[in-house]
């Protein structure tokens, strides 16, 4: 299923634009005759770099790098991708310096806020959009924009953007460990009353902590993209990418276009089968 | 520091043996210059793959992934790499045919015991050998080996080689938790005798989880080596290499030679800089 613009042809009124939506169509209908992701992950890489690359501000980059995401969001939901998770904002980020730190926080509010406006891609694709993160880390108005943004959009039926701010895999994953512990506690305390419990072990599983993930609504990610040709995971989505292909492009995010998303899919699909029975062979009971 | 063989020239006692020892030692004295790693790890992949390739049974493929072993772990000693680790079979690989999974466990007990030999690479570099996983798993004979090996080793004062059997980083996951959990609730046990405690929310953190991973006495490693191309982590120590350097030869196991190993080390000195920063970041408190 793709999910189809509400005006398809509203960004391509000039003749090159329809060719290019036409091209682009057929490019993709190609592409789906092979097994198609569900869910995609972008680690955006290199918008620093990229403003150095053209000795500008390191505004510049970003805001390069966010009109690079808009376009990727739109190919991902042309194509029919439900889910796309996108790494925004370490929980390491805030070691930066304070004005970087400032100025980055700035920018993630003014573009929640552009995500909410009537002609943004989640309007136009009916997307439901998550923050996955520690999002008291935030400043108040990042803060508030995210949770006016998760409810906002929280009954589209369109496909689900996730974007991880205050984020890393290790916090996620202690964070599910501490909601499992008190639950398992809980549940104890309704169960013996007033006898006292001494010990939790054996009852934490992993099904558990997967409940407590914040990934826990979505299916576990078919590729995971990283830019700058990096090819490390740096703290995203450790849990949940044991078994999904890694494809490390070496363009720097803000140039990362429709030809790395296609090569990205074609690869996958290319290592499909082999992924598939492994994936498979995890889930399986010992 | 590096760890240099009892009898360096035992097994280059020919002139081609000699000259080939003293161009590999001049080789890693010019490496040395750079940032040398720690810590290494390996997922060998590829054995069957290998046995396929030369038209030969599976077994054919395990042996020589072992012989590939002994070589790289004498290069990475000589090379002065204090720690190795292996991922030598996961708890998902218990999930194939039993046959396999019979011959794999009876040439695991093998190469257990040839570890042990007077004449292996553990005694020539004087090893200290760790079993990491859920060695329960294990049949009888190879987990009394692998006992075995553990304890005869426990003392040896050279390179630390960490092999990982019936394992997965999502179990070892679990397991700290459980341990870190029951530990917090012993602890709270003891301080507040007859109460009851009814969560322990907040008690369990990242230095409590870490503490009970099977690597807690091991730096992170530096660098993950996987062969056959391949650039998932298939579970292994997701948790220990969120800032390491990911290097993925095309050779499968077997093949694995000398100038895969020096290349990936100078892909991390290349990348070190920019690793270490993100490392040190990663530690700095918020």
């Amino acid at each position: 299923m793709k999910y189809k613009r509400q005006n398809n042809f509203k960004l391509s009124s000039n003749i090159f634009g329809r060719i290019w939506f036409s091209m682009r169509m057929f490019l993709f209908n190609v592409l789906s005759f092979g097994p198609m992701p569900a869910h995609i992950a972008f680690i955006m890489d290199g918008n620093r770099r990229y403003s150095k690359k053209h000795n500008s501000k390191e505004d510049t980059g970003h805001s390069a790098g966010f009109s690079s995401l808009t376009s990727t969001l739109q190919y991902c939901y042309e194509l029919g991708v439900k889910y796309v998770t996108v790494y925004a904002f370490s929980i390491d980020n805030f070691k930066r310096k304070p004005d970087e730190v400032r100025s980055l926080m700035n920018l993630l509010k003014e573009k929640i806020d552009e995500l909410l406006e009537e002609t943004s891609v989640v309007n136009e694709y009916d997307i439901r959009v998550n923050f996955w993160g520690e999002l008291n880390l935030l400043t108040e108005p990042v803060r508030l924009a995210a949770k006016k943004a998760m409810t906002v959009t929280g009954k589209n039926t369109g496909p689900v953007l996730s974007v991880c701010v205050a984020y890393t895999s290790t916090h996620e994953i202690l964070h599910a460990v501490q909601e499992s512990c008190a639950n398992v506690n809980k549940m104890l305390a309704v169960r013996y009353s007033n006898e006292c419990i001494n010990s939790a072990e054996g009852l934490v599983s992993v099904a558990d902590l997967e409940q407590h993930l914040y990934s826990v609504s979505c299916p576990e990610p078919d590729i995971v993209v990283r830019t700058s040709g990096e090819s490390r995971l740096s703290n995203f989505l450790l849990w949940q990418t044991p078994y999904c292909h890694l494809q490390n492009p070496g363009a720097l995010w803000p140039e990362f276009s429709l030809r790395h998303l296609v090569w990205s899919i074609l690869q996958y699909q290319r290592a499909y089968s082999s992924l598939h029975a492994k994936r498979m062979r995890s889930k399986k009971k010992y």
